[in-house]
């Protein structure tokens, strides 16, 4: 078995990587998670709002994933296509 | 037994970066609860809309609910099928 | 006694990674708590709705819930069928 | 005495591991706090349905309790059963 | 007298992650103090129902003790009746 | 295979920056939530006023959405157009 | 004089360790103030339910003291009977 | 292949350095989520002031990107002209 | 003059330790702070009833003191009879 | 190739220095944000101020800036014009 | 000139230890502004009642002011009195 | 091309410091905007006193700047005029 | 030239510890902060009671000094006076 | 070119701690830029007051001035009438 290369240092550092690409994830989280509750506030209110409330809260909580979506994206192009090996 | 290798390393690297993914779950645990409060309130408010309120925050949760999700696809990934020693 | 192989650096990290991975449950804690808080605040308001407030609060801390135990999912997955030595 | 081997790496990194998995206990900590703060607020506003809202509150209070437990689990599991060096 | 053996290294890391577990206190420690407060205020304001306030103060916080108490549970392990090294 | 190279630091100190790069991510998730929130809270009050809440709420939650992109920008480059490596 | 020893490693991480367990106590301190300042502030509106408002102050004072107790315990012990010398 | 040099030093910080820079576009993604939410509660109320609020909204959300820009401003110089290569 | 023993390495820890046992007193700090705060409102409101309040918030502050108290007492143990040293 | 001199040092930690000024972005970024929702919202109330509104909005956020501009001045100062070539 | 001791192992340790026990002065000094800002409104509603209001502040501002002299006397102990190298 | 020296450690720690040093420029960032989004506030409801208003929040604000100021001139001292380098 | 002794060691580290020192300063000026805003908001309500409230706030306000006022007492001793070295 | 020395020690840790005393600026930004918000809308409220207001922000914003002041002054000092030489 080969010792440590340039390779492995770089894989090793991709998994760190895309684990610290995930903690991203905290900002969607607690956003969306504010607008479930404010949708359940507003539709408690207004039942015959539902079907509108609903529709706001879900396109703006839509909006909110893209930034957790991108660290998942770039966790993934670290694990399986990671380009750095062909840089090498 | 042979000495440390740069998959071995990889590997240790895995799990920490296992770990830290699972950190990004503070997020969707703060937000879905306060939508678990929220709900409740707004129950307790208009018992009679208690369907429309729990759809409304189910709905919602669950959106916030994918950030968690994502760091457990990565953490998983990193675990069973680590593909960065495939790139070794 | 054999010295330090790749196989104990693998497992030592997985040791630190299963407590990072605990970390995540400060999330529901604090989130929960709020709607264990919101739910009696809403059953002391409105008694006669306690079961439909309850359900609402159960509910919604069962999604909460989730990424706590996502992170438990993968610390004993680290513990117990640590898939990263079938990859060494 | 013997040097320092695999094993003992392990086990030291285990006692770390324990230690963080622990810290998830600010969560719970805080969450059910409130849950009694604000029950006990709401008895003080209406002492005749104490027994329904101190039920809610605990009800409330145990989910919250999981993630603690979670980590306490993985702590204990860490410390008397360390199933890493079976792995070894 | 020895060298700095794996038995030592074990201790010395038990020793840091006893001081790690008790950082969770910081959680009840907070909430607890919420809970006090807002059960001084409804007492204040209805002293007519101290008794059913405090009962349900003291209730609630004893359940937002156990993550402390789990902390200080891990700690003596660690210091008197270390598991890790019957594993050694 | 070659020992580790400065192309290989270079390559796994980017899988690092990329990951603290999709860090940015929290900023834009918490926002554009609180902006989801308040949005379908809007709705709810006015549900006439949909289409110009809805619209106002997307606009702005685009701009937000552009630092999160930043990140994202920056993190591709590092892993697929390593500029870096030009300069060597 | 001796070298470095295990047992010395032992007790200089104690004393670390004594120093984290410390830190605990930032819990306590905060919760219990806020006691403290909603106590003055029930005293202060309702002065002729002085005695009902401080005794449920200070017992739930009490009950929030004790994350604190229990980091001074772990302290102490690693200061004074540190059992973990035994263990070696 | 070549050792480690100066040059690649300077590089691989550099590429650290982009990744911390990014990191400032957490102010702004905060800022400007308020800002939406604000602007789409606005135009809740007064629908018929949306024009303005909008204007208003976007001038304010201009300037607050401006920070998030020049971090991006500064990663990029870092990875496409790098002019700490000059110098050296 | 000797070179570094254990001794030395223990007593060095040992001044970390107090140190960082005095970052405890930020809680109290806060605490009382408010506490003093809302004891002054109360006042201000009646101060007919300064009396009272005075003494309730001095109790509570007494209560409060005490984790900073436990952080002096650790740190001055380190610092004159440091017991660690007795035994080595 | 040469090795690594003083020179590289310093270009190296000017890198990571330039990264840690953008950071300072956190905080024009949050507060020109909230600048901007506090004027969407005042222009909501009153739109016949909007002009008013909007100047004292941007002549607040102008001010606001300065410490972003002063950060990207230092980290451009480190890149392009670095100084400490010539203290050297 | 000698080398490196013990002795300057553990002078070098107290500055560092020094400067941490002062930190602690961060609460007070928040604790202390919020009862000068209370203290202030209250004199402000009350004119008539400033000599009580004051009297209360300064009370409650003193014994917060405690827990930074503990940090003070710890530092101050660290650097004049050093019982630590009486211990050596 | 000569070695690492002491020099270059001084320069080298001086970037980075500077670095630090731009930190600062958070609390001015948060605290103008916050003053600049109560500015347009006041604006609007009475447009009126615009004048004076502005007036205020640009004095106040200046005031904030200062240490904003402070952290650029050390920057740049450390940059330009590095005047420990006279003192080797 | 001499090489590192421990003089150097001692002063290098107290060097760090002033800085460390001067961080307490964040406390008293938020707190200081707040109660200037505070004070001006009484003074804007009741103009009349201006000297009492200006009064109250400078009296709270060097309180509060106090404890940035020992960091800067720590920092100037460790800097002009520094006791450590006639320990040495 | 000499070696490094105990004397480029001293000045490098100097130039680290001159940049870690600046942090201090945090706090009497957010607290000045808070007096200024509240002063501005005191101002709004109450224009004939505008003397009386800002009198009392700008006094109260003096003092909070103090601890930035003290970092500069540390800072100041390190860099150009490093004290600590003499003492070598």
């Amino acid at each position: 078995m080969e010792a440590i290369t340039g390779k492995a240092l770089i894989l090793a550092c991709s998994a760190i990587g895309a684990g610290l690409a995930m903690i991203a994830g905290i900002g969607p989280g607690i956003g969306q998670g504010f607008a479930a509750g404010k949708g359940a506030e507003a539709v408690g209110r207004q039942p015959e709002a539902q079907a509108d409330v609903v529709r706001t809260m879900l396109l703006g909580a839509a909006v909110a994933e893209s930034t957790g979506i991108y660290g998942l994206v770039v966790a993934l192009i670290l694990l399986f296509a990671n380009p750095l090996l062909n840089l090498l």
